[in-house]
């Protein structure tokens, strides 16, 4: 079956999580309306479905693979490319300055979710390439800008994140790669990085690197690191690509998925060093990263709702396919649709409502971030940065968590035909695990959560967000429809567990860090099961409103009741379980 | 790194969750002693480290082939299995009359346990060997044991079951494939099975096929299906293999993991009609597939358990090798080996307790086999036949579910290089897959534990398991450890928990049965953590009596107030989950 992109779920989730009317009418949207945000998605799901879709597949067989020394890319996807390129798709959030069509985070992160749902070995390479457009503009030079950023925003050139070094991965602060600084004024770079998405092809006629290097009397340690860009040809005066620089790729690795988008050893300086030049200041190159993280973060998230949506449409197209035994709708000893069996039905409800919560939590984090940009009063964007730096850890580790999870059910819907290949379940759980890996392991953005964005304001940010979660609480409480079940009661107690867990975290991280972090996952979790049933449960309430649309409620209340009623658990776990989970010494683990 | 098979670990679950020393005493394993337990588990071991450990990496890479007409299997497949014959252990719990060696079954699910942790794709073959044998030993007339069974309980030849067809998977009541009676008494087999694991290779000279097969009067749905054994080549009078039958493997599926273990479509009666003759009574064969299904069950459940061992020896060793960031035993700025991190402390944690949680279900459910079979009482082995049938379940699907689980996390620990192919963790994570599907999903695992075991003897077999697993609580509250933190707690909770779900469960199959069947999944997962909680309970209790062994008792209360600690959240979901997991009507679903 071909992916269609969920529009009206989408939607539902900007205009009811995130609150699209009133982002409309405060202006942040700077004219953008729900038609024309509608229309791009739209335009994204038929280039997804017809173009991105049909690739999938063929391009998980072939991979991409080292050739002579070439990167070849599976067939149909460098004119996939071009055509991604030349319909504008590259530069949908980048700045009208550099060719870019200024359209707001909410719309870039709907259209990722579409992209990466039809062909995530894909839609990488664009997601890569926004990343170097975002460090390039903002810590730049004007000459850099100048050169490079136009090409980048039309596609014509892609770009890739060099950090990771083979003993040097969550620890930035241990990598070896160095830069020469030279006369006049450029740098030569030396050195081995690891996992390069995309770190050489041919679909391009040139490659934007920016690559973490230390200088030869940079201090040790995460403030050291310097940013360059090194491009795969260097760029002649008339701004076409030249001569080829001294940067290789040397080896394809063999993966358990995304098996056509290429990950790469790249090979800095075999010869006289790879001409390079800084970005930013020296020295504070993990700065410069900083700045990208947070939307890195969240569209690797948003991948993981990608095949979260992916693997629901399929398991429930193949459950309404297959019959096995006996069902409501059976006649005269026939086998019905598995779609009617209880069990199933009880699948099918965790793998839509457990997407849908994720997104919702990726698209408030999206929307935040347009505020944070884009809105006039400073204590404003001041507040929604904050409120971004306190999602975005969540955006990225429940959304991916919940892509892998959902990815199995979906393998588990098809039964034996799951586990044979040309069936496609498969591919999709191959797929997702490298989300919860990179871009900051899941266990990194958890202590991110809990010991960088808990203390924010003095534990402020958080509190504010408990209160706003707390009043939708309210809202589902006082409206007393029946239809809504438990709902009300199952989400009060998972804000109320998201609080107290809180607040043990605000002292454990005082009097006992490690128990503190020994948490950090649990709480993660639970933070998201709170976030996403009470986004949920705003669509619940609007469809109510509105006259009672039945998917939205029974989603919301199945939510509620079916998952995140494990929130209490995980605060006991959080507050009760440190010390078990830290008894053992490590040596003792071991043995 | 190469597998060690956990002896001390296996030992311990004997002697503490399944009671060894009783079982030894009351004479039900005749004289089987723990000395001798241990040394079949030690020699397993080693066969398991040295013979097919080595080749499960190579084997999951080359995978078994359809080469004109052949299957062939990797290099060093057919060595290996000459050697697990020659070394009896095909012949480990078979009868001595056939040439077995009559032992426990808890030896032989230990053994299993070990064989399959080194090799899944390995294991599957004598898996699969068994269970014929089982059947043929059951129902099979004294002609076909006396030509069959010394030769398939030595090992000389293997075994298949040949229950799927492409319409008929879950619910065999749809099967096609005909039989048809010859003056002879023998019959002649026409029909096409799909996902019959080894169902050719030239490891051996013959391969005995069981085939469900429907006889041309037989009645329609599960009461008209036969079981027929079908020879790869027709036995001749001096019990040589003869001439071909007429079955033929015409395919070899591309699967997402196992793919040493060769996944056949078989036909059989392309030509004549394969030669077969009949197992049990007419229209009864699936009376004899519910002799062995129990049987079969537990070893599927206990490949959780060693997929769960496998992927946590690599993760820990994976873990003391890398070093990132600082740590407890950093020295002057140097990164720390990642197993000293409080978050990979508790992913550790997690992958141990499941996996020893998971075990003890297995070997328990293996003990009350033994007993159920040899135990000089009639009672005694009524109650402990009732006790492997409300087990199994358990023991099938939660192991396998914390199989892939584990597997996972597995993957985690290793950062990137898990999703690198070369590494192993990923493989683990493939084979580990199929696990939760085939022998019966989990879902059908969870509609099996809930529609049939809960109301066994009028629900007074889950009520006396539930009494069980209380006298166990008491005795971690009586004990007042400090050590033992809330252990007690919170295993209490979650008996509790499980006695409230299995009363609605009672209530629900009477007045709402899709209710009970929509809760059935959270159902059996709930069991799962009371049951692998208090026998990890049991652990703790023997070690601080016998002077304190720290991991045991760390472990248990790791799994108590960690993963246990969800038990109350799970009764919600069971009781008030029902009425939103049914809301949406399928075609709604689907839209």
């Amino acid at each position: 079956m071909t992916y269609q992109a969920p529009v009206d779920d989408i939607m539902q989730a900007l205009k009811t999580a995130a609150g699209l009317d009133g982002l409309i009418g405060s202006g942040v949207l700077e004219g953008v309306d729900e038609d024309t945000i509608r229309a791009v998605i739209e335009e994204a799901g038929k280039f997804g479905s017809e173009v991105l879709d049909p690739l999938s597949a063929p391009g998980d067989r072939a991979g991409s693979k080292l050739v002579n020394g070439r990167v070849v890319t599976p067939d149909g996807w460098k004119e996939a490319y071009k055509q991604f390129a030349d319909g504008g798709w590259g530069a949908l959030a980048a700045s009208e300055e550099w060719g870019g069509q200024n359209l707001p985070q909410i719309v870039a992160t709907a259209a990722g979710e579409i992209w990466n749902a039809s062909n995530l070995a894909f839609g990488l390479c664009p997601l890569l390439t926004f990343g170097a457009i975002d460090a390039i503009e903002a810590q730049g030079s004007e000459e850099l800008k100048r050169t490079y950023l136009p090409k980048m925003v039309t596609g014509a050139w892609t770009g890739t994140m060099n950090l990771t070094e083979p003993h040097a991965g969550s620890d930035l602060g241990a990598l070896k790669t160095r830069a020469e600084k030279q006369a006049d004024g450029s740098y030569r770079i030396f050195g081995t990085k690891i996992f390069i998405t995309y770190g050489d092809h041919e679909m391009t006629d040139n490659i934007i690197h920016l690559v973490l290097a230390r200088l030869p009397d940079a201090p040790p340690g995460t403030r050291g690191i310097s940013l360059f860009l090194v491009p795969k040809y260097l760029v002649n005066k008339d701004g076409s690509p030249g001569v080829r620089n001294d940067v290789v790729c040397a080896g394809v690795e063999h993966k358990l998925g995304i098996h056509a988008s290429p990950t790469c050893v790249m090979k800095y300086g075999e010869k006289d060093g790879a001409v390079g030049w800084l970005v930013g200041e020296e020295n504070r190159g993990l700065n410069v990263m900083f700045i990208m993280m947070n939307a890195a973060r969240l569209a690797v998230g948003t991948q993981g709702v990608s095949v979260a949506e992916r693997a629901t449409q399929r398991a429930v197209a193949y459950a309404k396919e297959r019959r096995q035994g006996r069902t409501a709708s059976s006649r005269g000893g026939e086998m019905g649709p598995i779609i009617e069996h209880a069990d199933i039905r009880r699948t099918l409800m965790t793998m839509k409502a457990l997407t849908q919560a994720a997104r919702a939590i990726c698209l408030v984090t999206a929307k935040e971030t347009d505020v944070a940009r884009r809105a006039k009063d400073p204590a404003e964007r001041a507040a929604a940065a904050n409120r971004v730096a306190l999602l975005t850890p969540v955006a990225k580790a429940f959304s991916t968590d919940i892509g892998c999870e959902v990815a199995s059910m979906g393998v588990q819907v098809h039964g034996g035909m799951g586990f044979i290949e040309e069936t496609g379940a498969a591919q999709i759980y191959r797929d997702a695990r490298i989300l919860p890996i990179y871009e900051g392991t899941n266990g990194i953005q958890a202590l991110d959560l809990v010991t960088r964005k808990l203390p924010l304001d003095g534990g402020q940010v958080v509190a504010d967000y408990i209160v706003e979660l707390t009043k939708t609480v309210h809202e589902v409480r006082a409206s007393n429809r029946p239809e809504f079940g438990r709902m009300g009661e199952r989400l009060g107690e998972a804000v109320v567990a998201l609080a107290e867990a809180s607040r043990w975290m605000g002292g454990a991280l005082q009097k006992n860090p490690d128990a503190a972090m020994a948490g950090a996952t649990p709480y993660l979790r639970l933070f998201g099961l709170a976030a996403g049933g009470v986004y949920l449960a705003r669509g619940a309430l609007a469809a109510a409103r509105g006259g009672g649309q039945a998917q939205p409620i029974a989603i919301a209340r199945f939510f509620a009741e079916n998952i995140a009623s494990a929130a209490p658990g995980l605060k006991e776990t959080v507050v009760g379980g440190a010390d078990s989970t830290l008894m053992l010494a490590p040596e003792a683990l071991s043995a």
